[in-house]
């Protein structure tokens, strides 16, 4: 998507071939600066540090980095210790084994003077098949917001949670890959970004991705959707997914369930925007069977942002012998979940919908 | 309420029995600091500048504000332009009205000579009203969270938005008065203070006088509010209101509404506490009878707080070219609301609740 008006994905190769390139998301919203990585512990700081986000983001980056790792140390021993480096970083990440496994399995399979070609490609690859994937959820999400737009000849309101935009993708995003699609192909519509307390994902990374890009926007606090959708102010909600349960339920961003919650007492759709790697085909009730991670109070008692004078710094929010309790997720049930937009298509958001478009799962 | 051990009120008069004392509640929760009121300019510029705040106490540092005013000029112009200067801090605060009268028919009824001995007997009996009014909603409320202890044996954990506390009334509170009075008489109990974006009234001010009164408390993001009933941590919402219609419906702090449901999704007793006083008994569809204001949108972009230094600053949240949207308030429908809480008792939260409780309105 546009930076300033430039196309950008959130990882690419430089000119020379080898090194990477990424945004440092650690300094966003406030101010846009990419990095070269030119090594394996480079690239592992990356992640660690969360330079960069989101499952398929970290996927892309640790494949990258095993290459780099690879290019350094083509060994068995030299592939073993850039694995285990890289998977040191994340260790729940999902994708982050994943796409080592892959990276993995085909430097093993290359000849031996042709393994830094292999890692490359195979990492060149699971970049781009991701951000197929997330044109695909797109450009079936964006038929729901040129439906809507079509019933009403008004611009669309769009609510979202959290950012699962292209920041946290190779390109296009899950949530907001529909919402790019659909304003690239010139549909009117506005997105309403919950700013997405405690870590704020959507007060910085969905607001600046959104304004890079030219799309209407308006940050709100996590409080206001409801009285927005009591009011007739959003048409639809799209949201992301950390993983969802075989049957639709979907675990995502804390707060998420409550967005679920008042689209149905006012009859506005829901939807789901995901790669089928999140589903997890061995959950059968979300809200019982996904364990939620509770993170660092110091998300909740503090928060970082823009002094006056331009540097960021963290400030105290509450009393300092108050205690905060940090939930990273929720689970909205798929009962609020109005469809699920995958790559395949859309679906009902239940075991027989999913297996409708994932028969080989049957 | 405690403040360090040491019991106060919100306003009070100092022992040479004319100057007023309140806390300056713009330094909450980062310091505690008390201000002497003298002069009618500056009760005026405690309301104005919120050094208080809620509907009780603004009303109530108004009366004494009044009170002052007369003491300076005790004439029937130095009555109106006190009365006028006052009147113009918070032109929508239906309380600050109503005390301003209360007083000035006091004053006005009063002999020559009595003008201010009146003015100030008035303001007194202004705030002694108000304890009992909330003394008496804690009273009522506790039976609920002490029927909830007796049913469990366990501590019970009550949420609440936003603050509804004794600071801003001028003691015991109106949503925290029950839980003041249970903890008082030693049920034991814990309360999730909902954080609040965008002025974070609960992180600031409901963890500060929850843990200088000693009441067990933990500060949780808006967020993670429906997680917590989903998994049985909340065993009672309580909230306050702002405006509650003759049919139950209560319009409070944005984002009341979506507590409303997720305590009706998870089958969590969801209670108002309020006093009369905020009954509208014109207003019988609070979602579309109710305007909703809509405040600055830099409290949604800038946030305060204290920075490793010790001094409180304002940092910007959102990227530069964002726009911000930020609705002060939301209604939760009556339906939702399992009862509200009064100084006359509890009753449902609808009309005929609502005619049972005040017979005089029928």
């Amino acid at each position: 998507m546009n930076v300033d008006g430039t196309p950008y994905r959130t990882i690419w190769l430089a000119e020379d071939g080898w090194r990477v390139g990424i945004i440092d998301q650690t300094r966003l919203p406030h101010e846009f600066v990419t990095i070269t990585l030119e090594t394996l512990d480079q690239a592992a700081e990356a992640i660690s540090v969360m330079r960069v986000r989101g499952a398929p983001l970290i996927g892309a980056t640790a494949a990258y980095g095993l290459a780099l790792g690879v290019r350094q140390d083509d060994s068995d021993a030299g592939l073993e210790t850039a694995y285990q480096t890289l998977f040191a970083t994340r260790p729940t990440a999902v994708n982050l084994r994943w796409a080592l496994d892959e990276v993995s399995a085909a430097v093993s399979a290359a000849a031996a003077g042709d393994r830094v070609a292999a890692a490359y490609a195979k990492a060149a690859e699971i970049c781009e098949d991701d951000v197929a994937t997330c044109r695909s959820i797109g450009e079936h999400g964006a038929e729901l917001i040129k439906a809507a737009h079509e019933k009403t000849g008004e611009p669309v309101n769009i609510l979202t949670h959290c950012n699962a935009g292209w920041l946290a993708t190779v390109d296009w995003g899950t949530a907001l890959a529909p919402v790019y699609v659909a304003f690239d192909a010139g549909v009117p519509l506005h997105v309403w970004a919950d700013e997405t307390r405690p870590r704020n994902q959507g007060a910085s990374l969905t607001a600046w991705e959104l304004g890079q890009h030219g799309v209407p926007h308006t940050v709100i606090a996590d409080n206001a959707g409801g009285h927005l959708m009591q009011h007739g102010r959003v048409d639809l909600c799209i949201t992301g997914t950390d993983r969802t349960a075989a049957s639709g339920d979907v675990c995502n961003k804390i707060g998420t369930y409550l967005k679920g919650l008042a689209a149905r007492d006012n009859g506005v759709p829901f939807y789901v925007g995901l790669p089928h790697s999140t589903i997890d085909w061995t959950i059968h009730d979300g809200v019982r069977e996904i364990p939620i991670e509770e993170r660092d109070a110091a998300e909740v008692t503090h928060i970082s942002g823009r002094s006056e004078g331009g540097e960021v710094v963290s400030v105290a929010l509450t009393p300092a012998g108050s205690a905060a309790a940090n939930f990273a997720f929720d689970v909205t049930p798929a009962a609020l979940v109005t469809g699920l937009i995958t790559e395949r298509g859309i679906c009902e958001a239940s075991t027989e919908g999913l297996l409708g478009l994932y028969p080989e799962r049957r």
